[in-house]
């Protein structure tokens, strides 16, 4: 098991705000960097080399995957065959499997009940009878979403009652007839994501679990500690680790998860997996020694975890759109860390930077 | 007073790892960086733009100025020529006038002196009949410096016993005499910095100050807290507010002091000023949320500065050359975060990174 040494360089798959967060912890670390994106986006800028070309051009592909130590990847819809032609010339970390995994709903949530973990009932529905059979089978409200290239809300359509075949027909061409899943929708009490980081030697370790709060269908806020019960919070820990040894994964895994309540057959229930740093665990840059960031880099370069211990409370904000202009404020605002990602235009709906407000630590 | 908006660009003179450290902090506040450096340094992996040239060309200093918003430094001795080139075209922060107090001995101490602020008794020597009388006017030992360009202690002669002529000027010819400091060595307990931050606005703001220890001349361990009591380290606090005041000083400058222990006349005496992020302040990157590199972007920006608060205890030590070896060991040590800084080859008596063992706040 051998651990890259500094000046290897790390190759990551991906030129956004977390290409752009891997890249400077690997720096820390000594390492050079090589961003592959499609675009010249936030990565770029503070990389040592990019590549800038399509995901699916394989022989671009290949040269970059030459001239790295490991390849990883900062988002989870790289092309499968893209990971495996990297595959073919040095380490891809995490696992492809875990891309396969995490890149289909249906694959997904099959994964995880094969495991014995918890999630919401569900059916597979690819044509508008399947729906119709779905939405019986299942207690109502449901939500429909698309297996493949959700995100951030994306791909969604709420079942909240029955639908006639004609409905059903016109939901199914809305989302272009792909194949989905139909989920019941889970009364819980709010949700939570599991950070749990896995080293090349099969070492685990988990930051502490932030509760999390969307707006319009995209992460808002992320707050350290959670009101979980330290018994749920190792359960959480439990069903993250027995996820990753199933994937065989190297480096941060964030698994999302519902919490419904003591006194539920199921306290906890998973609602997906993401193969990567995650955006609910960016308070760990300013609560913690030891980022996500660093760790994932950590993980997939073969070094020792870095401890998970947090020093301070935490809520982070993601600034969406507009949220940005008010940076001034932002930064006059006491213990109150800023992060911009040096995107080169605002536009509604994208992330823009975070900030995390720190508290001393709740004793 | 206008503060630069995220996607400015600040122009950093100087490549070396503290540029790095600098850049790295202006990414996070969505900064561009463009690095000025005569050699493709450490610091040119991780900015947006470098330039490569003489610090004496003064048509690329001026090509690199007008691309920029802010021009800052990491290094004291970038030519005052160059540095009044790039204000003809943007601002320089920190101040031209703290470059031209810091590069030079001579200045330097005078200009201490002048606020009324304590140094050790010294002379000027420019040749060997001035360190003749300068060794009679003083308390032996004493230490010659070259006036110019000394650092980690480099152009360093101990005189710990009175020399006669020819001696003398043997030592001056070591020299290749240069104008010098003749300095009576203090008999202190140890040495501290005072690393204060003043904002565009004159806001002033400090870390806890570090206790320094060195080894060949060249910085080895900075700790915090260090064994200064509240009322020396407030007092500290105000020579060097006097300090940037003179020198209307924006930025973070490093002051590096004597303490003599109480029942002196003077506790403190100041003995050198660095016009920069220092050494003996990296331990802000792990023990505090706004690290030194945050805080002097923040301020050469015109932002409000960031907390200077320190969560952890912390104990930074240089890897010096073959130090940084140990890569593998210092990973594995729980609580030490590892910094190494990527330069292309280990040499004696090089910089190589740097680790910060972390500990628990001490009440």
């Amino acid at each position: 098991m051998s651990a890259l040494p500094p000046r290897a360089c790390i190759g990551i798959l991906g030129g956004g705000q977390l290409g752009r967060m891997l890249a400077t912890a690997a720096a820390q670390l000594g390492f050079k960097t090589h961003v592959y994106s499609d675009v010249f986006g936030p990565a770029c800028q503070v990389t040592n080399t990019s590549t800038i070309a399509h995901y699916e051009d394989l022989e671009s592909i290949a040269t970059f995957a030459k001239a790295v130590d490991v390849v990883t990847y900062e988002f989870e819809n790289v092309p499968v065959k893209a990971a495996l032609e990297a595959q073919n010339f040095t380490p891809v970390r995490p696992s492809v499997k875990a891309l396969e995994v995490a890149q289909d709903r249906q694959t997904e949530k099959q994964f995880i009940r094969s495991l014995g973990l918890p999630v919401a009932p569900y059916t597979t529905v690819e044509n508008p009878s399947e729906l119709l059979e779905g939405q019986n089978t299942l207690t109502l409200p449901a939500i429909l979403k698309t297996a493949r290239l959700g995100y951030d809300g994306k791909g969604q359509v709420p079942i909240d009652q029955a639908v006639d075949e004609q409905k059903a027909k016109a939901i199914l061409e809305d989302v272009e007839n792909a194949p989905c899943v139909l989920e019941q929708r889970i009364d819980f009490l709010f949700e939570v994501s599991v950070l749990i980081v896995r080293g090349l030697d099969g070492q685990v370790s988990t930051y502490d679990c932030p509760l999390n709060m969307h707006r319009n269908g995209i992460l808002d806020t992320s707050i350290v500690p959670s009101k979980l019960p330290k018994a749920v919070q190792q359960h959480g820990f439990e069903i993250a680790r027995t996820i990753a040894e199933a994937l065989d994964y190297v480096g941060v895994l964030a698994v999302e998860m519902f919490y419904l309540g003591e006194g539920n057959v199921e306290t906890l229930m998973v609602n997906e997996i993401a193969p990567r740093v995650h955006n609910s665990g960016h308070w760990t840059l300013d609560a913690c020694a030891f980022s996500q960031f660093e760790n994932h880099i950590r993980a997939v370069a073969g070094w020792p975890l870095g401890s998970t211990h947090r020093h301070s409370d935490a809520k982070m904000t993601n600034l969406i759109g507009q949220d940005v202009d008010a940076w001034r404020e932002l930064a006059s605002e006491p213990n109150c860390c800023v992060h911009i990602y040096g995107k080169p235009e605002t536009r509604k709906g994208r992330k823009m930077g975070h900030v995390t407000r720190l508290a001393p630590l709740t004793p």
